[in-house]
């Protein structure tokens, strides 16, 4: 005669079934975006204490390879639609890292220049936005790095496609 | 002695010198998200009619394959925050797509279901999520869309990695 046990766990740290996701995992996008996510959570990890979001670098970097850019340029260059770009500059500004500046000319347009203590955080950034990237690129090795920087252009590009 | 002519073109038309995007594009993270961005917005135009966007397509997905699951593992299977999970559902149980439903002896908990509309909106989204699938995949072969899933997996697993 068999003796039913209790279970030594207590029942609500039994394992849940897994999640069914269906065709997710296989589609492109989903893929894509799990990746993203997972790269974007390292980053915030890393710069935790500079409180710059991807994002944000990404438009720090535009500024200062082009001082004096428009923000409209800028927003087109990183692919952000201006109403989402709005709100990032204005943060940017709020905290002193980058400024708007009067276009002779034109008045509704600005141009944007990144302030000393913007230069400062993309220095302090610097060292560990590569050991971030050096992490990603250790774990798909040289040949895997260069096939997806690749994969991925292909992908842009198709986005970009009016068809 | 040289004449000066006036362009044809407008000055307005005249091209601006490239952003320079410094080492930007050489950052997996970067690529990764204007990869995203660019399949992102071929899912939009291609839904438009059903005003669904893929993180909406992708909870609808879960919904239809774990009916009554509870919306803290909709979230976590899908790697979304909490707090930006509850908008997805409001907005989707809004549009009477979604039901939460009370789960007996748990007052913080509720189950997920879709409703017979969130059925049928997903019914009709297949063969368009089907064909913009096919797009990007036809861009990259089914060398390079095998290649790629690879990496992106490699990716999200280091994201998960909690070193």
């Amino acid at each position: 005669m068999m003796i039913l046990t209790v279970p030594s766990a207590p029942a609500a740290a039994e394992p849940e079934p897994p999640v069914d996701l269906g065709a997710l995992p296989g589609l492109i996008g989903y893929a894509l975006r799990r990746a993203q996510l997972a790269v974007a959570q390292d980053f915030h990890r890393r710069v935790a204490a500079e409180d710059i979001r991807p994002g944000q670098h990404s438009v720090l970097t535009v500024l200062q390879n082009n001082p004096g850019l428009r923000a409209a340029r800028v927003a087109q260059a990183l692919g952000i639609k201006r109403t989402n770009f709005v709100p990032v500059l204005d943060g940017l500004e709020a905290r002193g890292l980058a400024e708007r500046r009067r276009v002779p000319g034109d008045r509704r347009a600005s141009a944007l220049f990144l302030t000393e203590a913007g230069k400062a955080v993309l220095a302090r950034l610097a060292p560990l936005v590569a050991e971030h990237e050096a992490r990603f690129a250790g774990r798909l090795g040289p040949d895997g790095r260069s096939q997806l920087m690749g994969l991925l252009h292909r992908l842009g590009e198709a986005g970009f496609d009016p068809a």
